[in-house]
């Protein structure tokens, strides 16, 4: 997916976000807001939302000595999921659809991205999974999805944020787990996931997990380690969580469901939902539009 | 007061939105949002946000042909305020406290603002005028405004937007009509209001209406005619609408009373007020923070 200039007022409230969290120098603040500024009037919208949200980091990056400003939130978002755990485990366990459950829980932990969102509480977590459970969601897609992952030998299952992490674990656990691999991003992005965030919450005890060599709030192939894109070049099926994943993969031609919340009006356009909609997809159906 | 780098997301939403006016080309729209983000990362901070909007604007009109892209919002804003004046007039009239129920009124059609907004319904406007009969409101300021009101003998009345100016006349109807000058925006701007919006709602059949010669969203006084400025720095008592006219005028040491809806976290935090709140403030009550 493109860029449009829809996004812009978004790029410039989550760089507000990470701008804020660099400590209490108002001019250091001022210089990476002012850097962003020329950087979005510059670069290049054919690219994806996710690709200027790389770029613009890279500099943050390098203003501020390569800190990991979201570790705090990280560290929050998988410990605070971590409780939920047993509460959700047990939802699985009591349903008579304990895969559509877990996936139901998935596409929910998708509210946990603090790229689209500058607050995300325990609270709209709540929400979340409270909806997740009895909103709409299209059966022909899950029996589709189910069908594919019996028929797969090797499954890419491409994680997106940490907290949303342990809700992609409890559907990890529901799949044949030596068919699976979860892949995080090569470097700390916003809150997206890396191989610490697998770590912290125990999906490395469970399934093999990789990172994919880039720095991109989504996946970037050539912007990724040239392992990464053979592994994903071989997988027979690949499930792709959240909007970063979509909006950087929606026209790569695989055999590729995505998991999501909308959480904007230009991927709400894009999939012709309404903003929070839940999305279960493949990636044949979608519109082909750029 | 100074712009915040908290201002920018809201600088950027607020361009998109009248990028999105100029018609159907895409390529326009985004040369407009890209100037846009060039002048937000080079100019000057300690300017004011409506002295930034009065740069960016300007661009835009050099590159749009001067249109005035808020024409229709304006004009539906006055109609639609207009169909409601008969029955405001009621309320004022059946009112034991006219001036305070006036008051109120004035304050609450702060709320049709599209600089601080990207879209104002007729419901929102009835849901401002609803809660403005009930919020609590200085006492003590309100007798304080009515005194200052008695003793001056030139009152300055420094409107602000379209369709707000319909809640301003019945406010004025209350003022001694022969000590008032209303003022008007030298040039249109977002939906600010123009001579054009003054005859249009009969203002001009009531009190003396002049236009300040500039073109910003608030009074920048040094871009205002020197005939306005001499007539603002004789006034005995000023009354500024809108936040705007407090974004440019809060640090101006004269008898001046603020009437506004807040509607940023910038302006709340300024103020020491929520967002939403309804201000009644003398310019000397103010703290002294840019």
């Amino acid at each position: 997916m493109k860029t449009y200039i829809d996004c812009l007022p978004c790029f410039v409230r989550q760089v507000l976000d990470t701008a804020k969290r660099t400590g209490d120098d108002p001019a250091l603040q001022k210089q990476l807001m002012k850097t962003a500024m020329l950087q979005l009037a510059e670069l290049d919208y054919d690219k994806s939302p996710p690709e200027m949200a790389m770029e613009i980091h890279r500099t943050i990056r390098a203003l501020t000595g390569g800190k990991d400003l979201y570790k705090e939130i990280k560290s929050w978002s998988n410990r605070t999921t971590m409780t939920m755990l047993e509460n959700m485990h047990e939802k699985i366990s009591n349903s008579p659809c304990k895969f559509e459950t877990a996936l139901r829980l998935a596409i929910a932990g998708n509210i946990i991205d603090f790229g689209a969102k500058s607050h995300v509480s325990e609270n709209m977590i709540d929400e979340a999974v409270e909806e997740a459970m009895s909103v709409e969601l299209d059966q022909k897609n899950i029996s589709r999805l189910k069908e594919e992952i019996s028929k797969a030998d090797s499954i890419l299952y491409i994680l997106d944020n940490a907290g949303e992490i342990v809700f992609d674990r409890m559907l990890i656990e529901e799949l044949p787990h030596e068919k699976v691999t979860a892949v995080v991003r090569g470097q700390a992005i916003i809150n997206d996931v890396t191989m610490d965030d697998a770590q912290e919450i125990g999906l490395t005890d469970i399934v093999n997990v990789i990172d994919n060599g880039a720095d991109a709030p989504g996946t970037v192939l050539s912007e990724c380690s040239e392992d990464f894109r053979n592994i994903f070049e071989k997988a027979d099926l690949i499930i792709a969580k959240g909007q970063g994943n979509f909006e950087t993969m929606n026209t790569i031609d695989k055999n590729m469901f995505f998991l999501l919340k909308v959480k904007c009006p230009v991927v709400a356009s894009s999939l012709n939902t309404p903003v929070g909609a839940m999305i279960l997809a493949h990636q044949n159906d979608l519109s082909k539009q750029l």
